[in-house]
């Protein structure tokens, strides 16, 4: 039998445990950095399995299994889940009113867990050191940098390489892999700009926040319409304006809520410096009493795959799956707070994409033209990852992911 | 005696009285339509005054006095205060927390009475028929309706004229009084519009209701500054614009709260007009999936002083009261529902205005030219009526004008 | 015979010879500061009517009339054509292809000759000295300031008062006359602002100067919606707006040019602070790469009649003319360059207007609801004013009004 | 000597013949459509090859050499400049003012000669048709289109393959190459937008189309910067915008000149169909009294290379060619028409580009970051390739792509 065959066939034995741990997760969503329920629980597998564990960044934890000379790998889980109602309808649903898995972290820890399961069992087919990691918060970009805050750095062994994945609205099976940007920066930035307030039959005693706030938003459009060089990546989305509360008020301030998604920090440093000077300036424009004032939050690092790691990773799946199932995958415009733990390192990462639907109701949605309106996709209410062979997919990925570093004979 | 000196004489006598009614509406105010117990105060008042007393509209109250042959006189005041704190220090403050007759509608309802008052008791100087109407919520445009939708046309005689009067923040003692409009017309639309929702990452696959609305208020301006007369009044107001609640939604609607103001029924209908045709374009333009929405509410119509009836009564007051209090009136772009009542009728009416400021702080303020920032305008926590003379002046001109029509020798 | 029918008959024994001074200058029309000769023609005529003749400010010609005692008066008409070319169709065209006296200047020219004439003829009916000033180059606004800058108003007797008339299109025989503003301000204004050229296809390169002028478009509309106080007058107009010549190339400038009209200086100031803070703040918001550059020019004064002067005229015209022929005028939109004189010499003056349209055509087009479409307006090449009686009423006003301060009589 | 060595030793040999045809063509710049001498002159010099020439679209030319059994390639060049100033200073420069071969025209013929005259004197080396393709215009993008209604497909043997270059400002040697979109496709648009006219001060009578035309602007960046999905290419640019001509008079239309840049059909008529809808719906919210009108011109095909043909051109560039010659060219935002002849064919092609800077020169300026300032780009008047290498490298390019297929062992 060969490595494939053997990985194979290991996972289908431990799969009902994974499968258990899978409809736990779903059933008991937890939000993020209140993640302590999940936590304990994940705690409690790895030491089963032989894993040093530790608590880092509150609720975040991680697990180190030493096996000899060779290769530290880092692999990451997110656990925090979405402030969604579950409206799937599974007999495993949410069993908290208000807080869903709507984005699959509950997938991404049964098949980190299935992954470190397997590698402890199977000494003898690596060595090295591995390392899982189990983060809180990813929704809010705040749990990579709690985890990273409090000391990640030093309190374990310094990886080689990181190696995260996603689920997501693709066929199950199919795994996307792409060297380079994979996931946008993502900057959301609050910004308030001040007029005069008067009643609405005076405009001429005010200066109006309404008219400013929308001159902004139309000139906010030139950040990517003429300022960002055709065929490159650059979205800026005002998702929210408010201002005033009645007709016959003049408000005396407005409040915009920008989102910001780029690839190339060049790009992004370029659209955060346009909005400052538009803004600025339609504020002088509009004779505003007040500066503007600018809050950066929920701030996305950019998921960029280093090329050696990507080239390595694809590689050993293209050698363990089937032909057809690995592709190059299309930058994705989400955006991820993983990179937040390699960069604290100071070292590469590869992060891939697993498809989570039933195959043929893919494909019937991709013959019909019906995939955005038939799929339910991440942070959806109806988000339902096929158990099958979704979990298989994605836990192999993990295990061949680690083993191209780790892996007897994998090490140069 | 002459009669004017006689009118002052019967007026001081009975001031005690009608200045404790001032001081126990202030302290009692009630909000529009929930005006109860002010009405039942007033229809007691009225009934000890032998007034034939109905209530029409809900607390509305109509108090009618025959005296003989000749014209029928309606004075209307209104009872409704407004959700402010008082900020005063008054001895006399409201005792409701979030309510308070900021507005000036105490001094309304008690000046009508004392006129009530001193027809009541001096039947032999004039005769006809005097109606003292006391109607609810003036401020929210709904009391005027809500008696006339009540039957007010049929269920009283049908006066000859309507008289009315506001206390503003002018010189205590002094009265202004102007033919053709007085106070605008004012019209509240709400406007939904719509886009399609979509990620903050694919707005291609959205219609952004955020550029839209903001295209709507740009373009909005164009009704004051390119479609209306030069020199004629019309103000268009946003004061309110909302859409979106996160950065990186783009959300489906948007929603802008608009006042409307104008003089000339032929401007306010091509405002109107305008309002419609942009944002329907706009929308268009957009490529908006749905028709937008366009909800009026808060109406108030325009105030405009009958040429005579104005005449007729400013020769009264002119003849009555020193020389200089008297003085041309410039429109006020606030607005009114009193005109609702005559225009059920078809009658004529007149509309004045009574200074109730310290006459010395009003001119100290004019002199430092303060006055914007020294003397609180109506709406304002601490809105503050002088009490003497605004009271006695008040109460004179209403008697003044119903002699006007009503006195003996005043009816060709 | 009383004074008016004295008038009345002198100025009809003249009218003969008005009327060929009149169809002369029709025929014979020249552009402002070449009006070589009509000065000539006009310096002859003063002349043979024993008037002292300077020429001042190029074809500017000031003739002085000395009569004893009393009051310096001065008159004003204007000699310019405009670049129209004539299409009356007229027995008395003009022969001037690319010119024609399309806004009445000629009609002036033979008025203010026909009131000096009478005025030269009748010394016995007023003491004093009437001075008779035709100025270049109305339309432009430089004939005014051309002859003041030549010292006018040291080579003259100051005056008392100025006066001056226009021909517009009301029923001939109407004179409209009002105190305060007249004739608005009138201002233009060259806006230059700068992008960055570039190729259409690398906006990225460029500051697009294209955008940023529509922009300032769209928000100097808010001078006038938002900035100016509802009801009052201001006018701003972007007449032009250019950029660029070819698809494909991103230009490295636009220019607007600007029309303001406003009868208030405060406005007046407050638009132009206005516009120019809009525009540099838009500059800014583009990042244009240099400063925007603002040149005024044809900047006409406002013209705002004294109001005593208006109401010895007013009294004089009234007593003079039938009833019903003299009526309240309001304010034009127009602008005129005449009190650039008296503000030289720090003088009250006072300017009203004289219908020059057949009495039945206007009542036609006024029933039919078709003035705006029937009636020629001044520049247009279809202007055409009725000489008679037009010719008549333009002469007394200039003589009655001259005599209510020179007049035997009419000195206080 | 193999078969690189032989074609590089021919060409040199032949060199100094095309040197001067290059510097005669750079002194004789013809404009599109007439570049009779041009013609003429290449007409001459293929004939003395031995080619059969016929004159197809006016001044277009096409060379025909068969030469036994085997496929047919056609390769292009185009022979029009641009009305440009040259300011080079070269020896060569051109002698007629306000023309110059400111695009490499000249080279593009110079080159295409040399290959021509290469596969006449070497028939051993190949078998099979060559066809020498010399078109009009193509800066107008009327010349292909020219030939082809002139009935170039029925005119000549129906190619398998089509070959056109351009020199560009990299380092003379470099030949970039690649698979699908290589220039964009380019569209302009002329829209005029009608509005009302109206004088200056009378806003309230007109549309104004100034107002409209900067609405439709703002509104236009929308287009890209939210209905383009991001990072796909697309631009949009507003080049020109014309209305009015005088400060004080409200224009009656407005004119827009819009360049649009693509790479996907299904981007560009999306873009189309929004421009469309936006101006539409725009014209309606100003109340536009009339239908804007649309008029495309200059509309430049999209240029995207076979996968095929540019696998085995750019395979056969790799063979010829030093390592590190050939690269991978990124898409350009210029636009072409040479498409428009193998599309009348049916048949696939390959544009590659050839660099044609001094190679220090442009190595200096990278190095200090100055190309963008220090290389003059194609339709600059400093716009001037360097002779050598870059006729030899753009001869040899036409060679060894058309013995790609021609030449005797490359045909399967």
């Amino acid at each position: 039998m060969g490595a494939a065959q053997e990985i194979t066939a290991s996972i289908e034995e431990q799969l009902s445990w994974q499968e258990e741990l899978y409809k736990h997760f779903h059933r008991n969503p937890e939000l993020g950095l209140k993640e302590h329920e999940t936590s304990a629980r994940i705690c409690e597998e790895l030491e089963d399995l032989g894993y040093e564990v530790q608590l880092i960044g509150g609720t975040g934890i991680v697990g180190v299994l030493r096996n000899g000379e060779g290769p530290v790998v880092l692999a990451r889980a997110d656990m925090d889940a979405l402030p969604v109602t579950e409206d799937t309808g599974l007999e495993y649903s949410s069993e908290v009113p208000g807080a869903m898995h709507a984005c699959g972290h509950d997938m991404h820890m049964a098949t980190l867990l299935g992954a470190a399961k397997y590698l402890a069992g199977n000494k003898e087919a690596w060595s090295g050191t591995y390392i899982a990691l189990f983060q809180p918060a990813e929704e809010t970009a705040a749990g990579a940098k709690a985890m990273v805050e409090d000391g990640l750095v030093d309190k374990i062994p310094k990886p080689q390489v990181a190696l995260a994945q996603h689920v997501m609205p693709a066929e199950a099976g199919m795994i996307g892999t792409t060297a380079g940007p994979i996931l946008s920066a993502g900057d959301c930035l609050r910004i308030t700009v001040h007029g005069r307030g008067a009643h609405g039959s005076m405009p001429h005693n005010s200066v109006d926040p309404v008219v400013l706030a929308s001159s902004i938003v139309l000139k906010l459009q030139t950040v990517v319409s003429r300022e960002t060089q055709p065929g490159h990546f650059a979205v800026l989305t005002v998702g929210s304006l408010t201002a005033g509360t009645t007709a016959n008020i003049i408000p005396d301030r407005a409040q915009l809520l920008l989102n910001i998604r780029t690839y190339e920090p060049a790009i992004r440093q370029r659209v955060i410096d346009s909005i400052h000077r538009i803004v600025r300036g339609e504020c002088q424009a509009a004779g505003s009493p007040k500066e503007p004032e600018f809050e950066f939050y929920d701030q996305f690092p950019l998921t960029s795959n280093d090329e050696t790691a990507n080239a390595k990773i694809t590689a050993a799946f293209e050698a363990h799956f089937p032909e057809g199932q690995v592709y190059h995958a299309d930058p994705a415009t989400a955006s991820e707070d993983f990179s937040t733990i390699p960069d604290a390192f100071g070292i590469p990462y590869a992060y891939w994409t697993v498809g989570c639907v039933d195959p043929q109701k893919y494909k019937d949605a991709v013959a019909a033209g019906t995939v955005a309106s038939d799929i339910p996709a991440n942070h959806s209410p109806f988000f339902a990852p096929v158990i099958h062979p979704t979990l298989q997919t994605a836990t192999r990925t993990q295990v061949v992911a680690a083993l191209a570093y780790l892996g007897t004979g994998a090490q140069e």
